[in-house]
């Protein structure tokens, strides 16, 4: 099947439908009209149904969507009925709050190992994941397939970017306070912080 | 000063803008061209100047933009220079890792209470902040001014959410796994959740 490209923001709505609809089949709600799904997505039912035409899925006209059946064409869409291992970059608490989340691993994201460029971090492990010295990066590539690389470093998320992308990983979830646009065509970067979201809101306070 | 309707991609950039200029001015750099202002936050410049319009900062020719000056501004445009009351809702690792986090004070960020529905955890104590049972948010909102929740409960996030919004919360942070997207008028909600950021690199993997 030949796939249209998804714009980001049609991305960023399937992600979250994929949650919305997890909730509901954790709930055992079997079906949801593509009305009440939009609204409990917060957009409208139109706008819905367009996005969902990416993944090929049509609801059934008067009975709605099957929770359990669109959950797993959005799973598979979105590349997420296989695992994928990740290392982190930067041992901090909120590094090693994320090494000891079982969430994650529920979900397919396994960290393989964890880097800091601090000697007094090196050596020390958290939930079974090793902390190896940044210089160490090319040996743990060789030996594991990486996926993704997460960053949580306050002091040098630069440096860690850099050193993630020299030896070929191509999607970062960037955690740090500063948001990073590496140049390297593509690699794909998410910016989040705890920061950003709450300017946003603090932008909306102020008005 | 009448200030136009910033477009909500515009105001995620303008978060970006402050964030690396932020770091900028740490690592000692007075000075940057737009270009190269542009260039860090991963757009042209055309769109970095047509974003700065709405804040009303303009570049000198020839010389680039002041750091420390676009920084206030923006902090200034974006509510940052004020501080902003927050209530946690849920108390499990993140939410403490939140309490504990000494960054976002350093921001203007504060925790005054975090609640929750668990008996075990009502009436313990992070870092200052005191846990309360989620019925007794009433009192706590006449006590002290209130300006966001933050939430973090990942068995019930709406009943959390519930409880602000009927309590004059209006700006809400929802760090739970399942995105929400309440109903009501003049409410702003920022949703983020790791397997969300994740999911996003995922789907760009198996392309």
């Amino acid at each position: 099947m030949k796939v249209k490209e998804v714009p980001e923001n049609t991305l960023e709505r399937l992600v979250i439908y994929l949650k919305v609809l997890e909730n509901l089949d954790t709930q055992g709600i079997d079906s949801i009209s593509s009305e009440e799904l939009a609204r409990r997505c917060g957009i409208n039912s139109a706008q819905l149904r367009k996005d969902l035409s990416f993944v090929g899925t049509l609801g059934t006209k008067g009975v709605g969507y099957n929770v359990k059946s669109l959950k797993f064409s959005l799973k598979r869409f979105l590349g997420r009925s296989q695992e994928w291992n990740m290392v982190l970059g930067g041992i901090n608490s909120f590094g090693i709050f994320l090494l000891e989340n079982k969430e994650l691993q529920k979900e397919g994201f396994y960290f393989m190992a964890a880097f800091d460029t601090n000697d007094s971090n090196i050596g020390k492990i958290y939930n079974g994941v090793s902390v190896y010295n940044l210089d160490q990066l090319s040996y743990v590539v060789k030996a594991i397939r990486v996926d993704i690389g997460v960053i949580v470093a306050e002091e040098n998320p630069e440096e860690y970017l850099e050193a993630f992308l020299n030896h070929g990983i191509r999607a970062i979830l960037n955690l740090s306070k500063v948001p990073l646009f590496p140049n390297e065509k593509n690699i794909k970067i998410e910016n989040f912080s705890f920061s950003m979201g709450l300017t946003k809101l603090s932008y909306f306070l102020s008005k």
